[in-house]
């Protein structure tokens, strides 16, 4: 597509750039961007280059984190030998939404991945090794995606925390909440059935 | 949703202001420009920084130029005796990418709409019948959205070149390349009749 101008087809290669957004709908982002304040556009620009600039990581955790140690690891109601192992800041987000987690978390910031070349040594599992052998952590809990890499990345979790000793469990996989039997796949029904819970009564 | 970090709050509370980007694609676009180096993210904010305040207006026609004049009004190859009259810059693209329109453009910028207050004194109108009185132009075709907004504007543009004797025509609607009969709506269908064009052998 020829642009009118190089500073609109600047724009739209950079803003296509972002995951799911092509070159329409960079498009559709510039036209409404001039059509935007001076000043709020700079706000923006800037809010996105202080962002990454400025971000923290959680020492601890490998949380986001405007500090060196993040809000949910300094939190001294919070029960601190209790770890949940996410992949991203996205399932600390879900998982806190929930309000039922009242642990800490630690973010690999991935998962091993041998397709995707992610071996165990680019994410954050050494530094959660260490961690549950200096804090002499009661229980690991694998909060993973159901997926090849989720259950890969929790295998070797589960292996490498169980030679050290620690009580390792992972969240409940089965029927979502509110659906329906006849539309689960099979592999989740059958796994369903074998990890089934007793009726307390 | 609590954010464990306040420039992640910022940076989502900005880049949810895009039309169609909710909080949770925010948040996928934030997690994005935290994995990037921040020598990109800085670009990027750059870019868009650049984009709203260096960009310029074509004096004659209104659309978006890296020059006082832009590259379609300079080029003498164009026919400058004919003005294409569009709704805003996405339409000019449109048109340019079909390589059959040899005129020139005029970009009003949006389009008449009582219901959201937009009367025609906000749009690029007054220098359009200006240019045509000043530059004696030959035929003005209105390419604008088959629309209430569209037809509006369409309907006072008409009015106000015919006064001034413009030879005015407009863009043919009709059953599109490909469309099928039976999935028409009834007034396209209606009009398509209306409106036929003699075969010619």
């Amino acid at each position: 597509m020829n642009y009118p101008s190089q500073l609109i087809e600047d724009a739209v290669n950079e803003l296509s750039k972002f995951p799911g957004i092509g070159k329409k709908s960079a498009m559709r982002m510039v036209l409404f961007l001039l059509k935007q304040k001076e000043h709020d556009v700079t706000r923006l620009g800037e809010t996105v280059i202080k962002l990454r600039s400025n971000i923290q990581y959680c020492k601890r955790c490998g949380n986001v984190s405007d500090a060196a140690q993040c809000n949910i690891c300094s939190n001294s109601k919070r029960n601190q030998q209790l770890i949940c192992v996410v992949e991203d800041l996205r399932d600390v987000l879900a998982i806190e939404n929930t309000q039922q987690f009242n642990g800490t978390y630690h973010v690999l910031n991935g998962l091993i991945s041998p397709m995707n070349g992610v071996g165990p040594d680019m994410l954050n599992i050494e530094s959660l090794l260490q961690r549950v052998q200096a804090e002499n952590t009661h229980e690991v809990i694998l909060a993973l995606s159901a997926t090849m890499e989720g259950d890969t990345t929790g295998f070797y979790l589960s292996k490498k925390l169980g030679q050290a000793g620690t009580k390792v469990s992972s969240i409940s996989r089965g029927i979502a909440v509110g659906g329906e039997l006849e539309y689960a796949d099979e592999i989740t029904l059958g796994r369903s059935i074998a990890l089934r819970t007793p009726y307390e009564v």
